[in-house]
């Protein structure tokens, strides 16, 4: 059974919805409600209605389909309304609830799996966030707007084991202004695990890239099978790289992390990218949205302020990349063009009254240069000789990837990320993070 | 003579004063006139008034006293009006004008420093961006406001060698809220270099860090001899580390960087933090602002994100900081207080539906705990249970660093940030970052 049911049902029921500001059973609903577009039920035996929709004491008391059950109602009664569900013939679940493994209820979990096998029943969680798709705008997302920006629609999918982090990441993405395609929080994996979302998001076609927070993984053989399978570029970091880590995460989630020695190598044989913090996932992410992976690693950088380029120059050494050695025929044409002004190496200083006819040059050269797989180019836009940035990239064919460094709150940088597909960052090294991604 | 005179003269000459908006001499000269609030003279023979002020062909027709003189002319005639400086008896000149000894013109400098010595003068630059001072409000940078905006007032000061990286830079640390004392571009450091500067900022009482991004420095044995001096934490990002950096700087400034081994050594000798790169920069410079250097490195986190816990565990024994072992006192009190819901150990995890109430019980614990030398607490603001965040510092006496990772563009963590003096970060990683500088 796909995943992709969850993400656009016709009808969807949120059991243990709320009256009350504040609660989580009322945001979810709220959210739902007011988003979505499609049919949303309210169950609650205690009340008459919610938001002004007529409200149902069980999913039983409803005559039309349900496609999509939330469950946000304490831990006890959950398997019960799960049951309710089943006999209802909804097959797919969100069980926001927490109090299960995470805090020695296995029993509980128990419960919850043998009543799923009973009804043909797919469940996400217990003990998650919710999900979010910017495509069909589902968002069962128990925090409220106003708590939690949502980010923007893009095509990164981010999934979570840990929600809490997940709440203050997608917030600070939001404000960063990174798009997101589908989001999901799958707290204890209990049915539905890493495997199965990574094998479902590989067939997403609003998913370019997966980025993924995992502390430990459920079932290493399962992943290993579909990951052979995945090509669409992953990213992950991994919770609990260190002894002291390790001791946090088995008290976190449970889980038994392993030696990170274990998953490096894995994350090594599947091609899975691995970032050493949560700004370098998206950075990443960002990079392979734009460019995809396998970019080649010979870096041509130019610049109009020679200390960015020393120290871009300095992490393209660091990280393993390579300068670039420029073709006879780009050192020639360069040197003509010019050669009166500037010293023609890589990194190409254009000097701090680069104007954005200087840029042209250098970059339509460098962009034919075989030698070049991708170029880095620092804009400093606050200097005064740059006008209209814009017209750098007029008329030029952007056949390999560039990378952008300039202040990507100025309106014309935006443009130009908007209009002809260049990702900007705001720091030298986070460009050379990102070229590392994709290289 | 101290450099004091730079930044607070009682009346300053713009020499190369503009009509033309976009100039730099009109940058200039608009900046200090608008915001100086002392006498400012533009100088310029082919203008009568510009905005409004009189203009003088010279300083030599001016008969008031001078202070300060800003020389943005063409490179040709810098040793003209620098000679006219003499004789008007200037004796702190700032040089913006770039085209010496970094093109190739070492001729020009040398004029400049017998000239100076002739009539005592002490100059900044030649190839310089301006300085800068929050406290005087005096601000001779080339780049108009809406081009690069300011940063706010603040502890930090921040010298750089290079120009353009310098202009991105401030806008960004403004954009990100940083506050900044003196900025100082010292370009070619011809007459006042690294050493002088450092000297000078190490006795400003509107300074409590130093930030300083270095290619080469120019005179080893007389900045040794400060730097032994030298009390206030000083932060330095090396440009040229690497051999494809270090081929960078030398067109560039012309610096010999030299091995980066050395470099390494004298700031460890010295007791330079040296940080990875410009983001880092910051970071580390907002904790020593707050408290300073020798926290010692035992370090205690609390949490409502069981995943943001590991990521700052992680982190710590990455960067070679400790875990803090928490004292029996400790551990009995917390487990009294919070032990029925929550497994006490360090990380302190809250849990994800933690209280105001239960993080003023684990704040106020480890601030008693001699086993803790610094805090950081993760305090994700989004999420549903948590209210009036400041009521978390009421009444808790601040006796050790704490370092919040959390929302830092929250009304109420703005207001923390004020009020109680903690400074705030986005990410976990950035927090134990700031909190190795510190250590």
């Amino acid at each position: 059974m796909s995943l992709e049911n969850f993400f656009k049902p016709k009808s969807i029921a949120v059991i243990g919805a709320s009256r009350h500001k504040g609660k989580i059973g009322y945001t979810i609903f709220k959210n739902l409600l007011t988003r979505y577009g499609k049919k949303v039920y309210p169950i609650n035996p205690k009340a008459k209605s919610i938001l002004g929709v007529k409200c149902y004491p069980s999913v039983l008391s409803i005559k039309e389909r349900i496609d999509l059950a939330i469950i946000a109602v304490p831990a006890k009664i959950v398997p019960l309304v799960l049951e309710e569900c089943g006999k209802k013939g909804i097959k797919n679940v969100v069980i926001i609830t927490a109090g299960f493994s995470e805090v020695g209820n296995e029993a509980g979990e128990e419960k919850l799996i043998k009543i799923a096998n009973k009804y043909d029943i797919r469940f996400i969680g217990p003990n998650t966030l919710g999900i979010l798709d910017n495509y069909s705008n589902l968002d069962c997302i128990f925090v409220p707007e106003e708590k939690m920006k949502r980010p923007k629609k893009g095509n990164i999918s981010f999934i979570s084991q840990s929600g809490a982090l997940a709440v203050a990441l997608l917030d600070q993405v939001a404000k960063e202004g990174y798009g997101i395609s589908k989001f999901i929080s799958y707290g204890n994996a209990t049915q539905t695990d890493e495997s199965d979302l990574i094998e479902f998001l590989a067939k997403d076609k609003n998913t370019k890239v997966i980025a993924w927070y995992v502390e430990g993984i459920k079932n290493a053989k399962k992943l290993m099978k579909i990951l052979k399978k995945v090509k669409k570029p992953t990213i992950a970091i991994k919770g609990g790289k260190t002894e002291e880590g390790k001791k946090a995460a088995l008290s976190h989630t449970g889980s038994l992390a392993g030696s990170y020695e274990i998953y490096k190598g894995f994350f090594k044989q599947f091609g899975i990218i691995e970032v050493e913090n949560l700004r370098e996932l998206f950075l990443a992410a960002k990079a392979l949205e734009y460019y995809g992976k396998n970019n080649g690693k010979r870096i041509g950088i130019i610049t109009n302020g020679g200390g960015f380029g020393i120290l871009t120059t300095d992490k393209v050494s660091t990280l393993k990349l390579k300068m670039a050695e420029f073709s006879e025929k780009t050192k020639k044409s360069l040197e003509k063009k010019l050669g009166y002004m500037i010293n023609i190496r890589n990194p190409l200083d254009l000097l701090g009254d680069a104007t954005t006819d200087r840029y042209k040059i250098a970059l339509d050269t460098l962009m034919k240069d075989k030698n070049v797989d991708m170029i880095i180019m620092v804009l400093i836009s606050q200097l005064p000789t740059l006008e209209k940035l814009k017209s750098i990239f007029e008329g030029i064919k952007i056949r390999k990837p560039v990378l952008l460094v300039s202040d990507c709150e100025n309106k014309e940088i935006k443009q130009i990320e908007k209009k002809y597909r260049i990702p900007c960052f705001s720091y030298p090294e986070d460009a050379v993070i990102a070229a590392k991604a994709i290289a």
